[in-house]
């Protein structure tokens, strides 16, 4: 765990780097026109160390985490959604299910705090830290204790699926209310007011945004976190499922997978793991860019340019699902295009 | 063929859409959270009067030409590069080839002007009007004839692909210089300057970049093109792949077949075909934003928003293919997700 948080983060492969480029500008193309597909392809070479990637093992990992503070009536849906959505999850009926069918993903779901107890079943990962976070608007949302465990769980969970075969990783995330302690880390983190990272979630109106706000600003005075100590922030107004997340992060770094991130709430998480570890940001893609509006701002921070421009703002990893579909066909270009000397095609002209 | 441009379109089917709205709200994930995916699965439901269409039968349509404008130095790339790509897409090396394998969809190759006789192949459709376009910059490009003919055969091979089976049809086209017949239809089509919309096609230079503005004024002052008559702008400064990508759209259009338009060459086609027939609008799906300035400015006319931006500049209907992933994770959201009533998920809260 300490490892995970200190141990240097490898840089991303030159070598392979360079290959995946020449590659690429012996296509029958014009050298740069599939644009951000090709830098795509030429980041998940430098990931992976591999010129000619593949990525036939996908999986969306959902984190799920109830939170204290919806008792504030910061979200438009109540609590026990979370569970229910859970079991919606397992059967395969969520957007996540069908959007990762379609990308070839399989879907992950692991209770790192759900605010009850849920029925066994065989593809839910029952790691609960605690039956749901404390109220930020009164004091710290977790223990500094917890928050290691929840990392260390996410890290645990990404190995166990690299162990089962994981070429590409998506962060998904569900738990009512969870767009509030995500706003209120990237207000501390960028020291941005949090009028100007908070958005409306699940649907709140012109009140309850304004609730909303007052009840971060509330939990900011309250917890006075430290924005130099990620922990610390992420401690006392964050949540279990952003905390697993920030480990699901940190250990598909380390181990050279590359990272889809979501939306906001995995933005609020990766915000935290490039905070810990800056070198994580190279094996980071976005997914896309939210309508909550404090997802610019982080990926802002973290230099991250999303690759779709969806107005999402669902969660559950189904931004990621459909950034896959960007990845595969990267690397399809890659690996399955005709090269100039193959197809006989000529280059620019002498003059150009 | 005066059919095509005479004959109303039909409007979107109202009641499909407003089924399709109906069912995307009784989803488990809060009510338009899936925002672009959304839209777009109730304009597919309205184009095609089916509240949950599918779209198993996909084909791009790649017409080529080449442009006697190139004599005048307007791009990066030979003339003969032309001909070598087409045995490039016949030979399924090409990225339309692989990006279109990736969604699903037969690529169909249309020489409606290719400036040298090509070889029989059984999936080339040779249906050339003439060995390319007259230099535009000396005198009309095509004659108003074979302008028309251009467009019948486009129709003709949209028609042709629907017998076939076609749910879905993306536009592509390949033509060595044919940013700048592009360019020059939104000239003259929006009244914006040529160097605001005139941008460095597969790679010019500055000084290369310079003298394709100037050719493309000069071709302006030679043929007086009338901005409001579309043929005529197509006749004097457009092409034959052009031409026929406009029958392709119109007859799409026509018979309630959804079109994703592909980038700047298809944009041109797009804005010809809806200047003859607004009406046709609403059967177009712009895929992607192009690195070409012009395209924006296209896109605006049209009131069209593009689903990706990916910084693409190729063409062959590239980003038509990608944008289809999008089109069947649409259709798989509203097809295969639980309803709350199914799942058992509460939704919002009553003081929300």
């Amino acid at each position: 765990m300490i490892d995970l948080i200190t141990t240097t983060i490898p840089p991303l492969d030159e070598t392979a780097m360079r290959a995946a480029r020449e590659r690429l500008d012996q296509l029958t193309k014009p050298v740069g026109s599939l644009g951000r597909l090709e830098s795509l392809a030429i980041k998940l070479a430098g990931i992976t160390g591999k010129p000619h990637p593949t990525f036939p093992s996908k999986a969306v990992i959902v984190m799920v985490g109830d939170h204290g503070v919806t008792a504030e009536g910061v979200s438009a849906y109540p609590q026990e959604v979370t569970p229910q959505m859970v079991l919606n999850f397992l059967s395969g009926g969520a957007a996540i299910n069908v959007l990762a069918r379609r990308s070839g993903a399989r879907v992950v779901v692991a209770d790192l705090g759900v605010a009850v107890q849920l029925p066994e079943h065989p593809d839910l990962i029952q790691r609960k830290i605690r039956l749901g976070t404390r109220n930020m608007a009164l004091g710290p949302a977790m223990e500094r204790e917890e928050t290691l465990a929840a990392i260390a769980t996410g890290a645990d969970i990404l190995a166990g699926e690299v162990d089962r075969g994981l070429d590409l990783v998506g962060t998904g995330d569900m738990g009512i209310g969870n767009t509030t302690p995500s706003s209120a880390i990237v207000a501390v983190i960028t020291g941005q007011p949090v009028a100007n990272v908070t958005g409306r979630g699940t649907g709140l109106d012109d009140a309850g945004w304004q609730r909303k706000v007052q009840v971060i600003e509330r939990a900011l005075a309250v917890n006075r976190p430290d924005p130099t100590d990620p922990l610390d922030v992420l401690t006392k107004v964050g949540g279990y499922e952003i905390a697993g997340l920030v480990g699901v992060i940190l250990e598909a770094a380390r181990r050279r997978v590359p990272v889809i991130i979501d939306g906001f709430i995995s933005g609020a998480a990766a915000l935290i793991a490039t905070e810990l570890q800056p070198g994580a940001r190279d094996y980071l893609i976005a997914a896309h860019n939210s309508v909550e509006i404090g997802h610019r701002v982080m990926l802002e921070r973290m230099e991250l340019t999303p690759l779709l421009n969806l107005d999402l703002r669902l969660g559950e990893g189904t931004g990621a699902a459909i950034a896959m579909h960007l990845v595969d066909d990267a690397m399809a270009i890659v690996n399955e295009m005709a090269t100039f000397a193959d197809a006989g095609v000529s280059g620019p002209s002498e003059r150009a």
